[in-house]
């Protein structure tokens, strides 16, 4: 992995900061917010989706560096240091690229890269999340731990956007296994909770130094249609592939959780990987009324939930008298930082 | 009851009033709209959830009293009435100090407490309900009363949030009645209607004389969710605690129905408890196609759905020109109400 | 169906434009955006409805011309010209006029009336969604076509809102038609796609020569809520019927195929019926991540998913930068083409 002394020394090349990330994901929002905050902007764009980014006239780049295929890294991103481009990495950037080439571009990132090497890998995640105190989900790890009647969620690794995802009882698991129907080996085995999704998105901000609550959502996946069909295609539907999200809000006695949790994760991180997670990042929540929350993934930067709120959340508006999305608040603390002379502090 | 008239003395003895209520529920959006409308706001706190209201600087109270029990209740009173404080009830203020002690408290509250006694009672709601001409759902009170194929759902008395509650058919209920398995002593049994729930918000406005539509939402209960487990876990689901709210329109041909029934609420309010219902207010209904609309509760003050719109909604930017949530709505009312002298009206 | 010349032989005798719909479906938000682009406004109200539009001061319209039945159209148009009305169409003014009578309405009407015409008609629907190159859920017109195991969604021609559709395997279908339960000749039969409902509204902006994405939303049908009941109870839950409507986002990565089929939508389209759909339009589609998207409807007009957005949403705020709603979008287009003396291309 690229050392912060590099980065650095790129950085202290830089004239003018334009902030840039790749076309996909969350870019509108990153784009639209930098200019608000009077960013220049650079989209790093395949060829096909251009269009998709000039639809859009306030959030459209002001520069495109197109490509074809991501094999190109190096060459593109000598032409992002050229533009003097911050990169802000998101989902989308580390599926195209993989985590390890993100960790290596030689481009000044938004935050903190390292926070990408700890949510890329599950065990490191957990750690993090049972470290900062906050109650995970079960995990099996063989077919001794589990009892007939434990209800397991089936999680194939590598899978993309919950490919392949299923729910069972342990009992039928165990047959499955036993018949040779599946390898535990290329499985993850997670307790299933029955209880709603909440995501919030959270961003730490090391110049207020303070854990900001910014917005909320619920992923919608296939699955979440499934009660349309019958029983019979259930299997049809038993898809926990993203493809949207809906606003939702949670009664307010339930904040005090949420908040603690933001930062107790922040917090942890600051041990685990200094200076620990700084900008954007969600926890991937189930909240069962009785048992509490139960954090089932940490996602290290921005998330496409915050998609819903170019314009300000129900949270955003208490902390801020102005539109505040988390691609606006990205580009705000990019701007406070060099104002205040800490734009190292808030850049890897 | 505290009379009319001992709330008018302290009011009298006001010179700048503030705005408080109890720090849950809808707190954020009540000092934040009382700060957009120029009021300071005092926040009654338990003292492990100071951090979340200092979480959100633009809806932090600015006088906190805070407190490790709500015992202390007379105690606090007196510092909210130093503090020149109109409190602002909401379901947990009730839910934490009691509707008996809240109806007692000597503390100037915005609308008119009464309202709070009517929705305390399940019979008064019901009465004012049917007295205003809306439909609700079939009541039961005993087995004779009921079909094998009734479609039931069964309250328990007292039930926090939707705990325990279930649906049954009423040839079934009628069984475990006779096995001695539930005694219909300790529920409330209702008709369940298949529909589509609607939570509409309104305000009843003395100062304008009139009642508006300021937003709309849905509940989101942990049955919300049953549909991504198996039929056989479909007990563990079954569990109408409210988490949380999601932003809900309906059709436009339906709000003539919508408001109607607010009116009439309204209007057999003032026939009821003098001067009736003033300040927000929400109806619970369902709505069957073919049935129309059935009101199953409603809540005489404040409610939490409206949390999703400090920056308004689809409703309320057709009545104002500017972000108009509840919480602002309600801090409007007052400051109009001081400027015409009218404040006796609006609070008791 | 009256021509484009006596069209706009009535629109050369206007002085001072006024915008005009029925008071339903989307009046609300048509009047508003029309207000805040300077217009004046014309309502055709049913007597027992102005009530609602006098609950929203800033959406009432500036003239109400009340009717109890739509029988007197002949008498409605000539007031509707006397104030030199554009009418905005939408399903509600389609659903209680009648197509024939809308498409001959001697009165301006925003947009190209020809749209109107092709929507209308189911087979026509198909072809423009099939020449476009968008991909459709597959149609049966015989038993033959259909295998024991196809999922089928069965829609009965000309029924109001969804009313009585339902969902059957090709097996079962057959044998209910063999036991003359059911003639194919009342139905409609489509494959029935496993799938998360995306509702992207759209606007054609002949002044600026390009395909907007404004907004988008997931129908909420009463089928919606059926989880919450027992499997038994399915059948009176299997209600198609739209009664609102929920604020949704799409992944980003899936906008490229979202903004390609309108783009299509609206080049065939000028093909088809010269000069095409001008303003806004909605392509109703499932997607389904291994399949892709599935239109299946277009609605050439605006749609009600779009009430949810007066203060602009999540993709306006991309485009414009102030609230932008469709119905002010329209209002928008046609006060531009006022000034570029444009209005005749934009109104038929």
């Amino acid at each position: 992995m690229i050392s912060r002394d590099e980065i650095r020394e790129i950085l202290r090349e830089y004239k003018t900061i334009r902030i840039s990330t790749l076309c996909s994901h969350s870019a509108l929002q990153i784009f639209h917010g930098a200019k608000k905050e009077g960013f220049e902007t650079v989209g790093i764009c395949l060829e096909d989706r251009v269009h998709v980014y000039e639809s859009f006239p306030l959030a459209k780049p002001d520069y495109f560096i197109t490509t074809s295929s991501f094999d190109e890294l190096p060459e593109l991103t000598e032409k992002l240091r050229e533009l003097n481009s911050i990169i802000i990495p998101h989902a989308s950037l580390i599926a195209h690229v993989g985590v390890n080439k993100v960790l290596e571009m030689a481009i000044p990132m938004f935050g903190n890269r390292l926070s990408l090497l700890w949510e890329s890998n599950r065990e490191k995640q957990f750690q993090w999340l049972k470290e900062a105190g906050l109650k995970v989900p079960r995990t099996y790890s063989s077919l001794e731990d589990m009892s007939e009647e434990d209800n397991l969620f089936v999680k194939f690794h590598g899978a993309k956007g919950g490919e392949g995802y299923f729910i069972i009882k342990g009992g039928k698991l165990k047959r499955m296994v036993e018949a040779g129907e599946i390898s535990l080996e290329n499985v993850f085995l997670q307790e299933f909770i029955p209880g709603v999704r909440y995501y919030p998105h959270y961003f730490n901000s090391l110049i207020f130094d303070r854990v900001e609550l910014l917005s909320m959502d619920k992923r919608v996946e296939t699955i979440d249609e499934s009660y349309r069909g019958w029983p019979e295609m259930f299997d049809e539907f038993r898809d926990y592939t993203v493809s949207g999200n809906i606003p939702v809000i949670i009664r307010e006695s339930l904040l005090k959780h949420i908040i603690s949790m933001g930062r107790k994760v922040v917090e942890t991180s600051k041990k685990l990987f200094y200076p620990g997670i700084v900008g954007p990042f969600c926890l991937e929540t189930i909240y069962n009324p009785k048992r509490g929350f139960f954090t089932f993934e940490i996602s290290a930067r921005i998330v496409a939930g915050t998609n819903l709120f170019p314009n300000g959340s129900f949270y955003s508006w208490y902390i801020f008298d102005k539109p505040m999305s988390t691609g606006r608040r990205i580009a705000y603390e990019i701007r406070l930082a060099l104002e205040k002379g800490k734009l190292e502090e808030v850049v890897y």
